[in-house]
Parts: structure tokens; C-alpha cells; sequence
């Protein structure tokens, strides 16, 4: 039985985009193990010595709580947007991502996906799709995760679309840190195969370990997975702040696997807005970033 | 059916060593996929720039030889040795692994491992036990793997067994270098995490990881995988000499995550005399090792 809605209709919709979100996507399942968790751990950076996220009988044993962008990740990137005019799928990007980690993540478990079109719009040179996902434990019916995922599409715009989108809360929230010096900073150095690592968590993408791929995208070497510095940037989060329900992101430039990422943390009230850089170009890879944190002890000890 | 004897029977075996070999341990199966084939390989140090061991689309996407040792790993760390006068686990140690690889591997597979006991010495203080394991590829019945184990059980030994095992050629070869400057020689630093990451290929003894465990041990730290720094030394002999179809290896000391490998280097005739040392301890942590070298163009290279 679905949870989502079959259609997210919007009477702003114009045709094209109101038939496209008729087009119910099939649910996908995906299953996982204690093994997937801590390679998906490894994969953003945890390490030896964090036991809790590295050893399946570590008493606190834990999936890092980005972990929830992986369960629906081959359900929101198989979504078809052919309908699209001018539709080329080198030509997209990951534009932002949101998740809300709405029940405890189990260390292993047998999900199903169920994928929506939430939203469309026309940016006039290219077109803005933003895909929600809800992911359930088949054995409990429990919703785990919520994701919304917006990819830009260039040159798929001019289709007669609306062009702004409604606010959808911490989804869409423009998170703009506070003009004082950071509350915490954490500092990371990246492996020079963290995608090779990464990439086996289920993005096999060659855009992030061969080349020649890198190069047709312009790219002088691979690129980290968005992902990826995402999680190393939530793990960040986590160990500044504690735990948090729910992250959003917008991926503002790329990562070479082997760079430093350097994650700025600014506490207000139960949120913490971030933003995260690469040390050696100085470039913000993560903005309009934040969490809300889970609880007010964690708020209380800051 | 069976492709090995039911039982290597052996007329020097006292009674009790001849009724062991005839408990003939069941038929283990193991599946994998070219995602467990290069978590291996990024296991035993393969990085981004060895595409052929870390990316499954490059047009030379292969296995490490080594790899070799890990479908038949559940088979023969499951066997029974509590026949043993005062068997303790905890008092097992692994002392030589011979590979053979006797088909090309493929880089997926379901396979079946049938396993024996094929050697049982009384060293007086301690036994040794040497299993045989033969992995096939269930889809054709060929053999790809052929491994020899020998662990040693301190405390176990004075059963009255025999003392000297029989030669069994390049699985009980003495490899002893030749007393010149190595013709090759690889230095490799291990990551702090190499064994946490190791240890997801399949061997989840805390000992690799769980400090408390290692201190059980009477190790100040956990200690990496032997079988893991015999895949990142066999790697060293590959990129020195090319393919080989076996490798015998004795381990003869420990090494922490995050030490430098020094594998030196011996080509004499169509075989390669190997030893690899702790650079940080000088410890030599694999002796009496060598392969055994595919083809003559290799060496004509050399």
C-alpha cells in the first residue's frame, strides 16, 4: 500500500509536467546488511578508531545517519526524465538533497522505495526536477527515510513550466550561516580512493574513477561523489552536535577525491547551518546547508 | 562429486589423527560479485590509479591472484579441530598459507569448497594442522583455487602423532633468499584502517580490530590480517614480476594497520623468493615465501 500520494499535483502545472507526474514510477526495493552499513561508513571516512560505525559488535554500532540517501539511491537516479525537451543525461547535475531520518536506522534491513515526482519547474535554460522518495521497512511498514532529491537538467528548459517553487520547509530553506565566526570547524582529509570506496556503496557512476569519463564531463580527474562529501560533512555534524532528523544540502562545487574538506558548523536554536569548503582551492562544495538536531540535551550542552 | 579423496590417509598417522581425517567436513559454498572483488583488492592496498583492480568496467577489470584465498576462508577457519588434546582456540595461530590458482578467477562466481584434513604433525608443545581446500566453479566443475593451511595449536601437541610432515613440493618449499641485493623491492604503507577494511571480505575475528580483543591477545593494538599482508605483498610480487599460478607464504610476525610494508624481492629461474618486513619495526612478517611465475615471457623480460 503507498504512502506517498500517486500524483503530487500542482494546478500551476503546465500539461507536460502534470503528465509526467502521472507516470507512477515502480516501488524498488533494497536490502542491506551489517557489511553495507560499515563500508557505506568507511566510505564517508570513518575509521579504525571509530568502533561505533566501523565494528558490528561495537555496543553503539551504527549507521552513519547519512546513510539514508543510500536505500533509495538506484530508485531516485532510474527515474525517467525523457519527457523532458532536450533531455541529455550528461548534462545533469545534483542540485541539492534533503533527508529526514524519521525513524531509528536498523544495522541492516529489507526496504522498499516509493518514488514520486514532487516538483518541476522552468528555470528557462534548464529545468529543475525535484524527486521525493519514501523509504519503508517491508517488515514493519515503518517509514525510515524521506528524501528529496533535485537534479538540474541545462538545456532542458523553455518548456512553458513555472519557474519558482513552493516552500517546502527545511527542504527548501536557504540556510545563510550567521555573520560571526563558527561554532566548531572540522577538518578532513579526503582519500585519494574515497569514490573508488564510496562508489561501492551503489553509485557506480565512471564519472568518479575512470579518466576518460571525468574528461568528457571537463573534469581534469574524477570527481567525489556529491554524496560522498556529504556524508563526511553530516559525520562532521554529528560529532560537533550530536544527533539530528533531518539534513539538507546544496552541492555548489566539486571535490577531487585526495582534497581536504573543511566543514564551518553554526549553532541557532535546534538547528546547525553548515557549509564546507576544500582546504587547497578554497571553494564551497556544500551551502545553504543545515540539520535539525533530535533533541534539546544536545542544544543544552552547547 | 567429490574431487578430492575422502580421506588423506597417511600410515604414519596414529589412531587418533586417522579417525579425524575420516570426519569429512561438508561442502561449502560461496558466491561473489565484482563488488566483493574490489573491496578485496582495496582491502590489500589496490588504490584509485590501479583501475584494472578497482574499476569493473576497464577492459583488464581482474581479481588480485591472492583473491584466491577467500572464497574457501569460512570452509576451512569452520573446521573441527576439537578432536585436539586440549584444543584452545585462542591458542591457534596462522603459520602458512599456499595458493594455488589453478584457473583463471573469474570476477564473479558462485563457487563450492570441499575441504580436508591433510597433514596432522605432533610437535611436542603444539600441533599443526594443515587443511586442504579445492574451490570449484559450480557452473563448469572446473577448479580455480587450490589452498593449504597450516595453523599451529599451542598447548595442543603430545598426542602422539608424527613429527615431519612429507614434502609436498612448493607448499612446503623453504624459500630461502639468495644471499645477494634483492633484484625488487616495494615499500607500501598500510592505511590505519587497512584491516577494518580488510576485515569486510570476510574474516570478522575481533582480534582485527577490537582493542580489548587484541589486548586478550597480548597485543597492544589490533593486529592486520595475515592474509591481508600476504595480498598486499603478493600485489608487490605482480607489479615486480607479473603473473604467477602459486604462492606459498609463512607468516612470521605481526603488523599493526597503518605500518609500511617492505617486500624484497629474489627472481631465480620461473620462481620468485619473497620476504616482507615491518619498515617502522624491521620485523620480517612473511618468510619463506615465494611464487611461482606463469610464463617464460615474463621472464624473459627480467
Amino acid at each position: 500500500m503507498s504512502t506517498l500520494p500517486n500524483v503530487f499535483t500542482d494546478p500551476d502545472d503546465s500539461q507536460l509536467v502534470a503528465d509526467a507526474k502521472k507516470d507512477k514510477p515502480e516501488d524498488h526495493e533494497f536490502s542491506y546488511t551489517e557489511r553495507d552499513v560499515i563500508l557505506y561508513n568507511l566510505g564517508v571516512g570513518a575509521t579504525a578508531k571509530d568502533l561505533q560505525w566501523t565494528y558490528e559488535s561495537h555496543e553503539e554500532f551504527a549507521a552513519l545517519p547519512t546513510f539514508g540517501v543510500i536505500p533509495q539511491f538506484a530508485a531516485s537516479s532510474g527515474i525517467s526524465l525523457g519527457w523532458l525537451p532536450n533531455f541529455n543525461p550528461a548534462k545533469l547535475l545534483h542540485g541539492e538533497q534533503y533527508l529526514v531520518i524519521k525513524s531509528p536506522i536498523p544495522t541492516e534491513g529489507n526496504f522498499v522505495n516509493e518514488t514520486r515526482l514532487l516538483e518541476v519547474l522552468d528555470k528557462g535554460k534548464a529545468a529543475s526536477v525535484t524527486t521525493i522518495v519514501y523509504t519503508k521497512d517491508i517488515a514493519t511498514g515503518k517509514v525510515i527515510f524521506e528524501n528529496q532529491i533535485t537534479v538540474f537538467i541545462r538545456g532542458a528548459g523553455g518548456f512553458g513550466g513555472k519557474r519558482s517553487g513552493r516552500d517546502r520547509g527545511a527542504a527548501t530553506a536557504v540556510n545563510t550561516p550567521p555573520k560571526r565566526q563558527a561554532d566548531a570547524v572540522i577538518e578532513e582529509k579526503t582519500s585519494a580512493s574515497q569514490a573508488a570506496l564510496y562508489r561501492l556503496s551503489g553509485d557506480y557512476n565512471p564519472l568518479h574513477i575512470d579518466p576518460s569519463f571525468a574528461a568528457v564531463g571537463g573534469f581534469d580527474q574524477p570527481i567525489l561523489h556529491g554524496l560522498c562529501f556529504m556524508g563526511i560533512a553530516g559525520k562532521h555534524v554529528l560529532q560537533s552536535f550530536g544527533a539530528y532528523k533531518d539534513i539538507k544540502v546544496r552541492f555548489s562545487g566539486v571535490v577531487f577525491p585526495g582534497e581536504t574538506l573543511v566543514t564551518e558548523m553554526w549553532k541557532t536554536g535546534n538547528r546547525v547551518i553548515f557549509s564546507t569548503k576544500t582546504k587547497e582551492r578554497g571553494t564551497t562544495v556544500l551551502a545553504a546547508a543545515a540539520v535539525t538536531l533530535v533533541d534539546t540535551d544536545t542544544m543544552a550542552k552547547l
